[in-house]
Formats: C-alpha cells, sequence, structure tokens
C-alpha cells in the first residue's frame, strides 16, 4: 500500500536498536513530510559516517578520521591524542558509551581499552574472543602501571573481571575493579541482596 | 568529545518524534558499528525520500512519484490511482496514518481525503486552515454521495466533524460518523464515561 521508497527506509530504520516496525513507521512518515533540506543532511550523514567515523586503532572508542592525528595503523581518538592524558593508568571497559559515561563523569585521567565485548559462554564468547593479547600490547607500549578494570557488575562482567584479573597478574601491573554498591541517591530499601552485600563487603573506614 | 560526524548526527536524530539525545545517540552508536553497507543504503533512501514519496495530490496519502500515473497536477497514489475502488464514497480522515490504519482493516472501499490538520482553537487553526474548498471541489469532480467523517473520537476531532458536517450539509452528500464506543475485546470495567455514554447512545437493535 506504501510507496516502496517508504517501505525500505522503515525496514532500515527497524533495524535500529528498540525499534519495531511501529516506531520505524512512525520515524517514515515524520521524515516524508519533514523539511527536505533536513532529510538530505541527515541521510548525508550517514553516508559518509562509515568514511569519517571509525574506532580508535588504539583504545577501540571512537577516531574522527578527518581529524587528522592518524598513524600508520589507523586514526586516533580524541582520548588517545591527548598528552594530558595519565598513560599510566588503563580503564578497560565492555562498551564505546562506557567511555562516554566515565568521561561524563570526570573521574577518569587515564585513557581507556575498549573490549567491545564480554565473555559470555551461554553467546559462545570465550578467553580466546577477547582481545587479551592487544590489551598486553598496550600495557608494555604505554607503561601501564594500573589496570581499572572497569567491566558492568553483571555475570558476565564480573567473569571478564576474573579472567583479566588472573591474565593481567604476571605483567607487573596492579589491577583493580570498581567499586560495587548502592548507587548515589539510590534507596536502601529497593537495593537488592547482592548489590547491599557488596555494598558491606566493600565498606571503608570514615575518617 | 565525540567526532563532529557524530555529534551533527546524533543531533539530527534527535528530532525524530518521541528521540531524546539519550536515543538518538544509541541509535548513532549502533550506526557507527553497523555495516557500512547498510548505513549507506539508509543514508541514500533518505537522500532520494524527498524526491520519490510526495503527497498524493489528490487526496494527500503518499505517492510513488516513480510509479507513473502522475497527472498535471502532480504524483497520485496507490488508492487515487486503482480503478475498482468506489468513488462515490470518501472518507475523510486528520493524517496519512489513518489512511494506512483503514487500510490495514480492509473495511473501507470508497477512497480517502486527508485534512492534513484539525481544528484547534487553542494552536490557532480555524476553519479558514482546513482544505474546506479542495475537499468541496473532490465531492463536485468525482461524484461523491457519501462523506464518511473519520476524524479521531477528540475534541478536536469532534470539533472538526461537526465543522464538516454543517459545511457539506448544502452540498448534496450523505454525510456520516464513524461510531464511537468500547472497543473490541475491551473491557466495560476500564471504558471511560464518554465511551460508555456513546456506546449507549449509538446502540443498534440486534437482529
Amino acid at each position: 500500500m506504501l510507496p516502496p521508497a517508504l517501505d525500505r527506509l522503515i525496514e532500515r530504520l527497524a533495524r535500529l536498536p528498540g525499534v519495531g516496525e511501529k516506531t520505524a513507521m512512525r520515524y517514515a512518515l515524520y521524515l516524508v513530510t519533514a523539511d527536505a533540506a533536513y532529510v538530505a543532511e541527515l541521510g548525508d550523514e550517514l553516508r559518509t559516517l562509515p568514511e569519517r567515523v571509525r574506532p580508535c586503532s588504539r583504545c577501540g572508542f571512537l577516531a574522527d578520521v578527518t581529524a587528522g592525528g592518524a598513524t600508520a595503523g589507523g586514526a586516533l581518538c580524541r582520548i588517545c591524542r591527548d598528552p594530558h592524558r595519565d598513560a599510566t593508568v588503563l580503564c578497560v571497559v565492555a562498551r564505546v558509551q562506557d567511555v562516554i559515561a566515565f568521561e561524563r563523569s570526570g573521574a577518569m585521567r587515564g585513557r581507556y581499552f575498549v573490549l567491545q565485548k564480554l565473555l559470555s559462554p551461554l553467546d559462545g564468547v570465550g578467553p580466546e574472543d577477547l582481545p587479551l593479547d592487544e590489551l598486553a600490547k598496550r600495557l608494555r607500549e604505554d607503561g601501564v602501571r594500573e589496570v581499572v578494570v572497569a567491566t558492568p557488575p553483571t555475570v558476565d562482567g564480573e567473569a571478564t573481571a576474573l579472567l583479566l584479573g588472573r591474565e593481567l597478574r604476571g605483567l607487573g601491573v596492579k589491577v583493580s575493579r570498581i567499586a560495587s554498591g548502592v548507587p548515589h541517591g539510590g534507596d536502601l530499601e529497593f537495593a537488592d541482596q547482592i548489590t547491599l552485600g557488596r555494598a558491606l563487603e566493600g565498606r571503608r573506614p570514615i575518617e
């Protein structure tokens, strides 16, 4: 019933995360009546996105290919290009989104290493699928002294943290794990048992 | 912190209906790591959308510009080009989405007229902003005998229906209004007062 161009657009929009056919149609009907210049710009941004933005060749965060600073190995992200970062502290995270979260907090002065995946036996992701060799190489090359394992406090995240702890132990670096407990502003009443257990376990003296 | 190309993409995605900055970032991060061919196709579809899909010059539904059947006045939609439709019955709806809903139900054999807006004094939409002249022209040209007013049973939709009833009365056509009542599968217990009132008011003899 709809023009084929619109059907194709809906089908492609429905591949976005969390978007079903109904939402895709809503977006498509908005776009078909929206300002033509805006729609064309959005189309151009998407067309050129893969040429402009690539994973940072050093840490896996997002690098602006057009911004310069590209080495023989590929483009570097803004954080890896920043000389004021403490290269001796390396924060290991699961996803690009986690880097964004830490950068928003302003609490991490070191650099990052994005695993892109977590250990997940059920999904068939084993230790051999994690970039452990690249991580070890990075530790050597950058003279890293402390690795902060900031994988999420989930089953897969904890398993990955344990694995990293074991693998990195022999490499002469301090390996730490981010704290898990009741979040800021959280209510003890609604905290789950594991979170409360961890909050107690990780208690620190009040100075 | 993000590459400028990604920031621009996020800003544009955030203009989609119901999409805030967080969702736009989620989409953008998905797209930046998605299959490059898919992203390029999506970009192309968007770029060419305004050239390919336009409002039908006769009814306001969506017309495929490339499908032929374009008259001097512009492209016609699939429904207006279908000779098997009953041209004497015209269903007046508020939005393109409503045509899609009726077409899915398969219950409307006539054609449509999309108002594109409803009477809405609070938003400054008065009778002069509705395409009443175009509608009257359509009734004459197509030999319409019955107009089914299918604006939604909301304050604006009812006001528009009343206005259409008054305006079309002198034109020698039958004007009807879609039924309002308890929806199929609906629970009387949870139906609001107005819906129940309408369900009673619109009761029909059981044959």
